[in-house]
C-alpha cells in the first residue's frame, strides 16, 4: 500500500482513487463494453434503469422535496423515508458516470436540471437536507442513530466528485458539495460536538472529496469519524451497537458485522483514508476483516447478510439459504470494498470477490426488462411470492418477484450507479503494466504510467465461454507487462501469448514484451458445470450441493421442475449437463408420506433407490424470478444425503 | 366438541372452562405438585419468582405508572413500553392463582394493595390504561396496530377471571374489569367503531369473562373480533398483515402464521369461542391450522417461532436451529391452545405437545435461580455470550446467559401464571372418568361427575424416571374409568392396573373398575436416552441428529465439551449413553484447515475415521446456560454426514 501523506488532485473519470504505487482504476471512459452479460447489462441501465429511478423519484415526491423545501412548503409536503434524498444524490452519480462514459447531451441536461432543483434547496450555512432543521421538522444533527443527515451528505460528495470527474471540478454541483463538506468539518471537527452518522457513507466521500478538491481537510474530518467510531458514541438501540459498527473500533475488529451495508460501506471508507494516510495497521485489519468475512460469512453467491432481522451479517459460518438477506447494497459495497482492496493489495482474491459479487448479487437484483428490482436475494424461495403490480411500491420486496420501487428504496440506483462505473472495475494500471481484473467484451484503451497510450481489444463470450483473446490494437513501442487474473475456480486454465498453449495456475498471469499492433494474447478458461458443496461448518447446506459454472452460480427453479423445489433431491454420482452453457441435473421429486410430527427415531432418506430420475434444467442465479412466480433454490439436497451412512 | 348455547358460570379455580361435555380441566386447588421438575419449577416460583416480577414492576415504575396516573403524573413520568400494564395484570394472576393453591395471606395481602393501585386509576368511564387518552398521550384506540390496549384490557380481565374464581367474583378486581369489559363492548360493539387489537389477547379474555360473570355481551364480543379479524382492518405494516392474522379470516387459514405469539393467543381465544358456540367448522379450522403448525413448524422443543424478524412463524419445515426465536410466551401459548384444544378433543395429540412444549421451552426460560429468564430459546448458540447483570434491564435477552427483567418483558410473568395454574395441566375429568394428562408425582382430588369425591396419590419421578404409580386414597364404591396417556415417544410402555404388566400403545390407556382405597394403576414408560432424526424437509438439521429422553430434549454445551460445540460430530453407531438419566454421546472435535473461501469441489466430511472419539455428557436442554457463558446445540451433525456416500 502507499505511504504519500499529502493529498493530490485526482481528476480522472475513476468512481475512487487508489494509492499511486499500487494499481489505478481506469476511468469510465477508457472502458468500453460491447455486449455480453456485464455489457448487456450496462445497455440496460442506459437506456431503461436510470430513467425508471429518475421517473419514480419524481412520481414519489422524493425529488420535489427540494422543489417544497424552496417554496417553504416543507415539512407538510414532504415525502419518504428519512434518507430519501441520498437517492437523488445516487442517481446524479449514476448520470455523471453514465456521462463521462456517453457523453449523451440529453441526460446531461437531464442531469443539470435536477441539480438545479437540488442546489436551490441549499440553505445559506450550506446545510442541504430536506428533513431536518425547518420549523415542524427535528433538529439538525438531532438524531445521528437513524436520521441519515451524514449519509445523505456523503452521497451528494460523491455525486459531486463523479460531476467533478467527468464534467470539470467548476461544475456548480461540486460547489454545493464544497459548503455542504465545510459545514460537516465546522459541525463535527476536531472542537466540535463529536459524534458520526448511524450510516457510515461520509468516511469514504470525505476522502474523495479531497481528492478530488485537493482540501486535506476533507480528509482530516474522514479521520475523525473513523477513528471516533466503535466507542458507544451513538446512543444504545435494540440490534445493538455491532448494527452500525460502534461496538469495536474499526481498526480492532476482527470480522464484518452488524448491518451488511452499514459494514461495507464503513469498511470501504476505512480503506481509502489508509490509503492517504499510508496507515498500515488501518488497511490490515480492514484487509482482514474482509478476508475473514469472505472466508466464514459469505454465501455462495457473494452475497454478504444472513439475518433479516438488523439486515446484518451472522456468525461465523451462519449462512442458511432460506435466511439469505443478501442485500444488493451489501453486494455493491462488497464490490466497492474489494475493489478498493485490489487496487492498494493487489491481492486476487479481491478481484475473484468482485467477480463473483457481480455476477451473482448486483446482476441478479434487476428484471430482464430493467423495471424492478431484487432488495434481498434469497438462495432459496420456499413459496410463490405475489404478484408485484408494476405500479406500486414494495416494502422492501420479499417473495420471488422484483418489485420495481421500494420504500427503502436504496438498490435501484445503487444499481445504476454501479453499471454506469462498471468499466472501472475492468482493468487496473501501474508503472509499465496493465492488468485485466474482470473479462468483458470491448475495448480498453488508457495512458499506462511509463510507457504511453495503450489500446486493447477484448474479444471473449464470457462467462457464457472460457475463451479470452486480448488483440493489441496500438502500443508504444516499449515494453510493458499485460497481467491476466485466473480466476481460483479455473482449474486447467491455458494461455497462449504467441508460442501456444501453456498451463496456467489460479492468480495473475503475466506477459511482458514490446508489444505491437495486431499481437494477440488468448487465456482459455475452463467453462463447464461443476458441482460445488459448503465447508463443513456451514450447518444449513450440510448434505446439499450446487452448482456453479465459470463465476456464476446456478438454480433450480419450479417453472423448471414443474413441482416445488422443497421437495427435490439431485443425483451426484451424473455429472451435471452442460451443453454449450444449458445446465442440467438429474434430480428425483418424491412426496414424504404426511406425518403428525416432524422428529422420528429414524433416519429418513431422501430419494429412494427407486425414484425415477429426471434431467431438470437450471438457471443462471442471476436470471432466476423472470419468468413469472416461482421457488428456487439454489443449495440442493443429494440424493441419500440425509443418511449418514 | 360441545354444542350448549347459553352462557354458564363456572367459579371453579380453573384457568379457562371447557365444553360441558368435552373434559373439564381441575381447579388450582384440587392437584398439589410434590417435587420433581414441574413441582420444584412450581415452588421456585411461589418463592422466588412472583416476587421477583413483583420487584421489578415497582423498580422499573410500570406499577408506579399506575399511582402516576391518580396523582395526574401523566404522561411525564410514565415508564416501559406500550404494553406495560398488562405486565401487572398476569402478575395479577399469577398471584390469584397461587393464591387459589396455597391460600398464603401475605401474597393475598400484596394483591390487595396491588389491585388497590390499579382500581385508583380508572377513570369514571371505565377506561383503564396508563399509555392513551391524557393530554399529551395519543387519543384512546387511536393506534389499535401497536398500542396494545384491548391486549391490556384482556390481561386485566384474565386477571379478574383468576380472583374471581379463586377468592369469589364479589371481589373489587371483577368489578373493575367489569367496568373496562363494558367500555370494550361499547367502544367495539356492532353498531361501534369497528377494528381489532394488533395483538389478541382479548377474545380469549371476553370469552372467559362471560364464563365467569355468564353476561353473553361479552361472548358476543368476543366473536365480534374473532369474526371481523383477517380482513385487511388493521393498517399496513412493514411486517405484513400475517404478522397480526389480518391477511385471511381466521376459519379461512391454513396454518398458524405470523407473530408466533400473536397467532397461538387468537387460535386460544377462537377455540375458547368455538366452544361456546357449539361452533364445530371454527373448531376445526383452528385445530387444523395447530395440528399442521405442529408437523411442520415446530422445533423438536415445541417451539415455534423460526423468525426473529417479527418473532414469527416461518414457513413449512423452516425451521433453523440457531435461528430460532421460539419465544418463551408462544410456548405459554402453545400449552393455552393445546389444552385448550384437548379439553374439547379429547385428541391425544394436543397432551403429548403440551409436554414437549413445558418441558423444552417454558422450564426453560427461568434460572435455576429464578432471578433470570430466557426471552428467547435458541436450539444454536455459536458464541459465548457476555455477562448479563443482575440488576439491569436486557432488551429482550440474546445470548446464552438469561437475564432478570427485558425493556420487552412478557416473558417471566406469563412463566409465573402458567407455573402457578400449572395444577390445572395435570388432569381431566368427564362423566364417570379422570384422566391423568401429565404425570406430577403429588396428590389428585376432585369431584369426578355421576361419581363423586375421588382422591388420587401419583408417586413418581417423571420425567427423570418412567415409573407412574397411582395409588387410589379414597373412591365412592361406584365404577369409573382412570385413563392416564401414554406419549407418542413411548414404545414398549406397560400399564400393571392388578393383574400383572400388559404391553399398551401410545394414546390413552383405560382402567374402569369400582376403585377401592389402596387400589394402583402402574404406568412404566420406558425412559432411555434415544436417538431422533428430523423429516428430510428441515433442510437445517439435514446430517444432524438430537438427543431425547421421555419427553425432554438434550443438548451439549461448550462447559461440558471443552471447545465449541461448532466443530463437534457424533458417532451415531454407538448408543448413547445413559447412566441412570446421565446422557452422553460419544463424539469427535475436528478444527477444519483455515481456507479462504467456503465452497469448494469436493465434499468435506466432519470426523475423518482417525478422528479421536470422547464421551461428552448431555444436558436437558432446559437447564442449558446454568452453568456460565457457553455454547450450545442440540442438534449434532453425525460423523461422516456430510458426504452423501
Amino acid at each position: 500500500m502507499s505511504h504519500h501523506t499529502t493529498t493530490q488532485r485526482n481528476t480522472a473519470a475513476i468512481p475512487f482513487d487508489a494509492p499511486k504505487n499500487g494499481w489505478q482504476p481506469l476511468g469510465v471512459n477508457e472502458v468500453a463494453l460491447d455486449g455480453g452479460l456485464a455489457g448487456d447489462l450496462q445497455e440496460l441501465n442506459t437506456n431503461v434503469m436510470i430513467a425508471h429511478c429518475d421517473s419514480w423519484l419524481e412520481r414519489e415526491g422524493w425529488l420535489p422535496n427540494f422543489d417544497a423545501a424552496v417554496a417553504g412548503g416543507l415539512p407538510d409536503e414532504r415525502r419518504g423515508r428519512e434518507f430519501s434524498d441520498s437517492e437523488i444524490y445516487k442517481l446524479l452519480e449514476a448520470m455523471a458516470w453514465e456521462f463521462g462514459r456517453s457523453h449523451d447531451e440529453r441526460l446531461r441536461a437531464r442531469f443539470e436540471a435536477v441539480v438545479a432543483r437540488v442546489a436551490a434547496a441549499q440553505e445559506a450555512d450550506g446545510y442541504l437536507n430536506t428533513m431536518f432543521g425547518r420549523p415542524g421538522q427535528a433538529e439538525r444533527w438531532s438524531d445521528l442513530e437513524w436520521g441519515h443527515e451524514l449519509y445523505c451528505a456523503g452521497h451528494l460528495m460523491q455525486a459531486a466528485v463523479a460531476c467533478g470527474r467527468t464534467m470539470g471540478v467548476d461544475h456548480p454541483l461540486v460547489a454545493v458539495a464544497t459548503r455542504v463538506a465545510n459545514l460537516v468539518c465546522t459541525e463535527f471537527g476536531q472542537d466540535a460536538r463529536g459524534g458520526v452518522g448511524g450510516h457510515p457513507e461520509i468516511e469514504m466521500a470525505l476522502v474523495e472529496f479531497s481528492r478530488l478538491t485537493g482540501d486535506s481537510r476533507y480528509l482530516a474530518q474522514a479521520r475523525l469519524f473513523v477513528e471516533r467510531r466503535g466507542r458507544g458514541v451513538l446512543a444504545e438501540i435494540e440490534f445493538g451497537a455491532d448494527y452500525f459498527q460502534d461496538d469495536v473500533p474499526v481498526r480492532e475488529a476482527d470480522s464484518l458485522r452488524g448491518h451488511a451495508v452499514r459494514a461495507v460501506y464503513l469498511a470501504s471508507g476505512a480503506v481509502d483514508l489508509a490509503v492517504e494516510d499510508g496507515d498500515e495497521g488501518l488497511f490490515e485489519a480492514v484487509q482482514h476483516q474482509t478476508l475473514s468475512a469472505l472466508a466464514k460469512r459469505t454465501y455462495i453467491t457473494g452475497g454478504m447478510g444472513s439475518r433479516q432481522w438488523g439486515e446484518a451479517f451472522g456468525l461465523d459460518f451462519e449462512l442458511p439459504p432460506d435466511g439469505a438477506y443478501s442485500e444488493t447494497c451489501a453486494g455493491v459495497g462488497s464490490m466497492m470494498l474489494n475493489q478498493r482492496l485490489l487496487m492498494a493489495s493487489g491481492d486476487v482474491r479481491h478481484a475473484d470477490a468482485v467477480e463473483r459479487v457481480f455476477y451473482n448479487v448486483v446482476a441478479t437484483s434487476p428484471a430482464a426488462d430493467g423495471h424492478g428490482f431484487f432488495y434481498s436475494n434469497t438462495l432459496h424461495q420456499r413459496e410463490l411470492g405475489t404478484e408485484v403490480p408494476a405500479d406500486k411500491v414494495s416494502p422492501r420486496a420479499a417473495g420471488s418477484l422484483r418489485a420495481p420501487w421500494f420504500a427503502v428504496s436504496c438498490c435501484p440506483s445503487n444499481v445504476a450507479r454501479t453499471l454506469a462505473s462498471l468499466g472501472a472495475y475492468v482493468a487496473s494500471k501501474s508503472g509499465h503494466a496493465l492488468q485485466l481484473q474482470q473479462y468483458v467484451n470491448g475495448r480498453i484503451s488508457t495512458e499506462v504510467p511509463g510507457v504511453g497510450s495503450v489500446s486493447l481489444r477484448v474479444d471473449t463470450a464470457y462467462p457464457h465461454d472460457g475463451e479470452i483473446v486480448v488483440t493489441v490494437l496500438d502500443a508504444p513501442g516499449a515494453e510493458w507487462t499485460l497481467s491476466m487474473r485466473v480466476p481460483q475456480w479455473a482449474t486447467g486454465a491455458l494461455l497462449d501469448s504467441g508460442d501456444g498453449p501453456s498451463p496456467v495456475g489460479p492468480g495473475y498471469v503475466h506477459v511482458t514484451k514490446a508489444f505491437t499492433t495486431g499481437d494477440t494474447v488468448q487465456l482459455s478458461l475452463p467453462m463447464r458445470a461443476r458441482w460445488t458443496w459448503s465447508d463443513e461448518r456451514i450447518d444449513a447446506t450440510r448434505g446439499q450441493v450446487a452448482v456453479e459454472r465459470g463465476p456464476v452460480v446456478w438454480c433450480l427453479e419450479s417453472v423448471d421442475l414443474g413441482s416445488s423445489v422443497n421437495l427435490v433431491a439431485v443425483d451426484t454420482s451424473v455429472p451435471p449437463g452442460d451443453r454449450d452453457g444449458r445446465v442440467s441435473v438429474t434430480a428425483a421429486v418424491e412426496e414424504p408420506p404426511a406425518s403428525d410430527w416432524p422428529y422420528a427415531s429414524g433416519r429418513t432418506e431422501r430419494g429412494a433407490p427407486s425414484a425415477q430420475r429426471v434431467e431438470v434444467p437450471l438457471q443462471p442465479y442471476h436470471s432466476w424470478g423472470n419468468r413469472g412466480a416461482t421457488t428456487m433454490r439454489v443449495w440442493m439436497p443429494e440424493l441419500g444425503s440425509a443418511s449418514g451412512e
